[in-house]
């Protein structure tokens, strides 16, 4: 409630502000336009009955790891290790040839070998296990030559206030499923027979749409925007933006992962009109389409002038900041939301496990994140709070594990 | 890991225990029994399709509030709150009618009147709202005479280790919804038009399993157990056992809620053969049939005797303690799983958000949690680290609010 008139001030350049009674304008022009966004709109050819929800496998095997192009899960947990001291390369071979049987077996529906709990192993819910290497892993190794350059902390951004119990990390299991409590077995089983080898250094959890409540849209984040619009299409050119398609064979196959912590300034953002709001993003909020279209995956016209003279899309709305046009120049954005307890007074703890996936990072994610940093206005409500960087080895054939053509 | 040799002897009085190698013991012989689970062996009638998981709608209005039979959703956060100083019967008056338009609405799949991401709110998948009072409503509403007599704290017993910040609470919304991100954006609606009169004093955030995970099956917590086999059965003793039949106006269908936060030490608990677990909670893991029985219905058969001489089912089997054979004096439990960060060392913080209803706690839940308190085995492995009590007042029909007939 607090702190929130400079702001303000500064996205009503064309006088869309109403004051004090912005949050109730808000919903009542969010109320007729609700109809747009309701889910009867969306006829799945097949819906797949709820029954196979539980029973619905994702591979483990593969040249690639699953859990990066995958059809983003309802929950997921990051999980973030510091190697104890001694783990070197050979302890790092065995614990990885560990962390990889378990999760072949997990995401299958089968008991890890330890497993304690088998019953809470048989509904795998697309579980998903995807493995990152951070730079602690390379030099833990005594392999920095083999770390890709850009998988590094990243440089500070003055839009920064990280916290180290966020960030970091020198190996990561993101584990995925639309299923809680196989999220929260698999975290357990995985972190137990971590515990010879490493410290668990923080850990993210996160939660999307329930498997089936929308089927086929584009998540929404907790300030109520469509959040992955201008993802990659599949095919080709995605392709190659999220992966490494050649050099030595630690290499090829893999990808790499920042993870940031961004925290959502609820308070602020409920103080902001609805028109207000859509010009902070540059697209409506009930459709995700661009303000000069009508549909989400309308490409935005950034010439495109209002009847006050300004361009309908303004410079610092966060679709111009965020823009990459060439398909294998963009990154992966696979978010996951967060919501904890409020404070006394009812502010809200609640924001983005941000996490994206780009063949390399200084290529990609930099360019677009040192824009975002230099004028996105959603920056007013955001903060990022934690910050790590990891590359995504690899896949593993049957009886193979993750790591192998790097360590083994 | 430690503080286990204790438990473990007390247990192993039939010399099942097999030592260090405990785990992997527990594990291959559950492997042998996993057909008796899989999910394969449900086929619903009628599968839903799982579009339907986000626009399934369950009532507000009625003579009983909802989110009590109600069939549990997947997503639950219990959110207490402390009455700030001079929030007296007409400032309760005004805040319940204000929180029952908002629930009577978000629970339709529509916006609440001051709903500042109405998008969030189109999805209801099966979202109830369900309204607790605790003593300190009463008070503060000069009605103390008005409250049942049992809904109280509840006696101090040698097992519990409380802790205020999950402990007592004036008000209390449980939110269920089997979409998570519904349950965020009902709680934050919620939370944000308490704010003239209450303060937030705990939020408990748990999970079952997803919509369709497991159609049909008890839900299972973090030790595995299958966790409700012996709620009441829908139908006429239930009714008497779950609601208050008759009375005055403010208690005639109502009904009471205890919330225990139940601090499950999976540490300790993995270290116990798969036998010994069995003995301890008196039920097969697998199945959850009783020891004396072939599927989780089956009547136990306290008398008996195994080949030792001993009874099949031990007396201090959770099982045993727990068992009440008249329906009326049931309690019906609705549970919810949390788990928590794990500590650096891989610690679990798990648990379990235990939450039963009854019509009359001194008749029903006290009994039971004292033969609990006494003598359960499971008391080794669980903790009871938070408690709170709660009046379930009746429903209202459409145009009235939650709380009237005490209130109003």
């Amino acid at each position: 409630m607090t702190g929130t008139g400079a702001p303000a001030r500064r996205v009503s350049r064309r006088g869309l502000l109403t004051g004090g009674a912005m949050a109730a304008g808000g919903a009542l022009a969010g109320a007729g336009t609700l109809a747009a966004v309701r889910p009867q709109g969306v006829r799945p050819d097949n819906p797949v009955p709820v029954a196979q929800v539980g029973s619905a496998v994702e591979p483990f095997h593969g040249a690639r790891q699953s859990g990066v192009t995958t059809d983003p899960q309802a929950h997921a947990a990051f999980v973030a290790f510091t190697l104890r001291p001694g783990t070197d390369r050979a302890a790092l071979g065995r614990m990885l040839r560990l962390l990889s049987d378990d999760a072949a077996r997990l995401t299958q529906g089968r008991p890890a070998l330890a497993d304690t709990e088998p019953e809470l192993s048989v509904l795998p819910a697309r579980l998903t296990v995807t493995f990152g290497f951070g730079p602690g892993l390379y030099a833990a190794a005594g392999l920095d030559e083999r770390r890709p350059a850009s998988v590094a902390e990243l440089p500070a951004f003055g839009i920064d206030r990280l916290q180290p119990r966020w960030s970091g990390g020198d190996l990561l299991l993101q584990i995925c499923a639309d299923d809680p409590l196989t999220v929260a077995h698999t975290q357990r089983v995985l972190v137990k027979d971590s515990r010879p080898f490493a410290v668990v250094r923080w850990v993210q959890q996160g939660f999307r749409r329930a498997a089936g409540a929308e089927p086929g849209r584009t998540q929404r984040n907790l300030f109520g925007q469509l959040d992955g619009t201008a993802n990659p299409k599949p095919g080709a050119p995605a392709d190659t933006a999220v992966w490494v398609t050649d050099g030595p064979d630690w290499l090829r196959d893999s990808t790499t992962l920042v993870v940031r912590r961004i925290s959502m300034n609820l308070e602020t953002w409920d103080l902001l009109g609805r028109s207000d709001r859509e010009l902070a993003v540059g697209r409506r909020l009930d459709t995700g389409a661009p303000l000069t279209g009508r549909t989400e995956h309308d490409e935005p016209d950034f010439a495109a002038l209002g009847p006050d003279g300004l361009t309908v899309i303004p410079d610092f709305s966060h679709l111009t900041r965020a823009r990459v046009t060439d398909d294998r120049q963009k990154i992966l954005r696979r978010p996951y939301n967060y919501d904890g307890v409020p404070t006394p007074e009812g502010n809200a703890d609640s924001g983005l496990v941000f996490a994206s996936y780009q063949a390399d990072i200084a290529r990609q994610f930099l360019p677009v994140q040192r824009r975002l940093a230099e004028r996105d206005l959603l920056n007013e409500w955001t903060t990022p709070i934690g910050s790590a960087v990891f590359a995504v080895p690899p896949g593993c054939p049957e009886g193979g594990w993750i790591g192998r053509q790097l360590l083994g």
